[in-house]
């Protein structure tokens, strides 16, 4: 339930309950900006103050804030705090509205959940719009099949049969705009099939149970241990969403006996398994575990992106669908957006086929491989009481904390040398009880000339000795045996 | 509730009730096809049996038949009846999967909804991509704001207070992926914020009351004669769908005292406005009228789009928000899809700031003003029974048929000259009571090369001295004096 609470003399009302504290407050204040009721220039209380305030964690205030600056809402500028950014009034009218961002405070970001952009082919990409473009038919421009263009889900089906051991054919596929959209709609579509229940990883993104909640689904969470998600109770759940190549973001695979667990459960009954293959094109010691599809695909829905191949700035997704569920999801797009806008789709499909887009693949992962080894590198000289984890693959790893260092302290700390940290509370909708301090360190983030930057910031944050004593508990609750040691995972 | 019909020997389940049964049939018809329980090959009745059998207009059936071959579901074969197309079966796999379309039994295309995409600038497009993307910062290809780029939000304000005195400044826009989905998240949020019933235009786009009644909305519908909506009893609605400025499909403008009454019906209450403002740039015979936004900006929601200026598979369109719905829609879209993709709204915001955009649409402007001038010369001369209407402004104009001809034979008879016609009640949610049997007419839409052709063979079927006698029945009622003819409207 919203409740009202007044912040710098303003009434929010913040829906502070349910697994996403920050969420709700990030939408309080955001209405607040955007009405206007709290105004361009206004201060606000400091995380700490407002940490108390609420009753909720300093670090889940620190973190509303980096995100509300990093959208340009507010500006935090070194001793003068966090105030509402200058931007035009609503209301104000003109052709001269502005649209200036304020600066950001981040410099080096090592937050999770992006590639480096900095490295997307744009030259690679105008070549491929060319040819793609000259080559379209008029019809191409038209409205399209639901499911998106021919030549982008050719492409990708023989693209996904090679590279990830997908088991997909064209009429199979539907390109969706991001991951988020494309789990939008199967929770939309599992929801309207009859499920009532989801069972979803115990950490994972945000936005998935907020999408499933919107659905009408209620949430089961799954246990995420050294072997993957625990998948031996799925209760009653209709359907499991799993992170098998890579779980996100602990990052440890899903165990070959508890692959085929889950297909046989889903084999059991009505029930599906949506499978987030989110960067699977990510590995470093071996050749990547193929697809939990090629299983059973009937039962597994498959998504991948190319938020983390290309930007995710691109919104471009792709789901392997069940035949059943083929019709759902064309009549609800038809009623919600028609298709995927044809011209990335079109250039993707040019991309992939000229071979263009494995060989960028290739580049990132050999540059990604790098970053790491340099992170464990300077991990390991400089702060070895540090413990790295699911650092065999994908874009991100798993930095458990020292004893006495606790994630909101040293994500505030980062903050004032402009590096951008997140904790692991970010992505945990459990409680912190049995789980370590630790940082999901998105590695591959920062622009290459930056990389040196942030991993020595990083380091000097780790191993900073004057930690202050009242930055959040430190933990007490033992370390549980989950491996996530740089040798193992 | 849906109900289980046998057609070529398989149940399927059909949906019929409501006011879609269009998409009832074509939904049914597409999940039996995608699911393989119809298979390639196989023949469906005529749509005269199937009408018949199922107690519709043979119309809506031949319209589902038309919809399902242009989407590549089924092919329709001269002699050959209506079968179910080649394609790759569900649960075939490998990379030889082909996906050729079949042939397209319609060659001249005069059904409204589209513009004429073959003179899409794809050299401008192209040119505006390259400058674009190589001024845009590294962060544009993160997540961006879910309202969309600033550079594109910044560029809209600017043009549509000029294009379209449009009260507009870049927070306030929001950029969505094509009307549909501004419609869909607008829906959502009306009901979210309490809004019961939706008040919405009898004759519409079909997307609009299924979008509406998918979020939970009522629907109150509003009659068009020629003044616009009939605005003066808006019942228990909390919001209501216009197209003020060229009413979809019937082509009148909403009368000066309806707007004003409209708006101060939304200022008397917490009511909103939905202003479709979908081809407001295409006015022929002075300067077009300006929005009716400008008239109450915080309790009107501005929407426009590029399906019409430039193409329907881009999937851009545009709202400009009252300040209490930014922080709904925001929400909505970070856990529905976070944004619309960032490359093509960077190309369309230097395409605007460049000039392309306007040249686009001026010269776009010519050629359907003497695309609409043909029109109607040759009807004048060769079917001068016909009363052409709503031709002021867009893309389409409304053909009444003379007596003794209805718009089931007339479509019918057009298909049998490779000649895609749309009937006026694909568009209508009432009863046909009262109305006169016409066609939706969409001039702008052949490539320029094929519009001879396309009218040639309009003016064969108009005239046709043979309609045949069981085809379809014969309009009874009297014409309402809606004042629908060249000259006025």
């Amino acid at each position: 339930m919203p409740r009202t609470w007044a912040i710098s003399g303003v009434d929010l009302h913040l829906d502070l309950d349910g697994p996403r504290v920050r969420a709700g407050l990030e939408a309080g204040l955001r209405e607040a900006v955007s009405s206007g009721r709290l105004r361009a220039g206004s201060r606000l209380p400091s995380s700490r103050a407002l940490a108390v305030d609420l009753g909720i964690a300093r670090n889940t205030v620190a973190e509303a804030y980096g995100q509300l600056v990093a959208e340009g809402w507010l500006t935090a500028v070194q001793g003068s705090g966090t105030r509402v950014a200058a931007r035009v009034e609503p209301g104000t009218d003109g052709a001269a509205a502005a649209s200036a961002a304020p600066p950001l405070r981040i410099r080096y970001d090592l937050r999770p959940g992006s590639p480096d952009v900095s490295a997307f082919p744009r030259a690679g990409w105008l070549r491929a719009a060319r040819r793609a473009l000259a080559e379209a038919p008029f019809g191409a421009l038209e409205y399209s099949d639901p499911r998106g263009r021919p030549e982008l889900r050719a492409a990708l089906a023989e693209y996904l049969a090679r590279a990830r051991g997908v088991r997909a054919s064209p009429e199979r596929i539907m390109i969706c705009s991001g991951f988020t959209h494309a789990f939008s709609l199967l929770c939309q579509a599992l929801r309207a099939g009859g499920a009532g229940v989801l069972a979803i990883e115990e950490y994972g993104l945000p936005s998935v149970p907020a999408a499933a909640s919107a659905a009408g689904l209620a949430l089961q969470m799954l246990p995420v241990d050294a072997d993957g998600a625990v998948v031996t109770d799925l209760g009653e759940a209709g359907a499991a969403v799993l992170t098998p190549a890579h779980q996100f973001p602990l990052g440890v695979s899903l165990a070959p006996g508890r692959r085929s667990a889950v297909v046989q459960w889903a084999l059991a009954g009505e029930r599906m398994i949506v499978e987030d293959d989110y960067d699977g094109e990510f590995r470093y010691d071996r050749h990547p575990v193929g697809a939990l599809q090629a299983l059973a695909p009937d039962r597994v829905i498959y998504a991948g992106t190319a938020s983390k191949t290309l930007a995710p700035g691109l919104r471009l997704a792709w789901l392997v669908l069940p035949p059943g569920l083929i019709e759902p999801l064309v009549a609800l797009r038809l009623r919600s957006d028609q298709h995927t806008g044809v011209l990335d789709q079109l250039t993707l499909a040019e991309l992939i086929r000229s071979g263009a887009y494995d060989r960028h693949v290739r580049r990132s992962r050999l540059a990604y491989r790098r970053r790491r080894d340099r992170l464990i590198t300077a991990l390991r000289r400089r702060a070895p009481e540090v413990r790295v984890a699911g650092i065999a693959a994908g874009l991100h790893a798993v930095i458990e904390l020292p004893a006495g260092r606790g994630e909101e302290e040293v994500v505030a700390r980062a903050a004032e040398r402009g590096l951008g940290l997140t904790g692991l509370a970010s992505f945990g909708a459990c409680s912190r009880r049995q789980r370590p301090e630790a940082l999901v360190l998105g590695y591959a983030k920062p622009p290459e000339h930056a990389f040196t930057g942030a991993l020595a910031r990083l380091v000097a944050v780790l191993t900073e000795d004057d930690p202050p004593v009242s930055s959040g508990p430190a933990p007490q609750a033992p370390r549980p045996a989950r491996g996530r040691t740089a040798r193992r995972s």
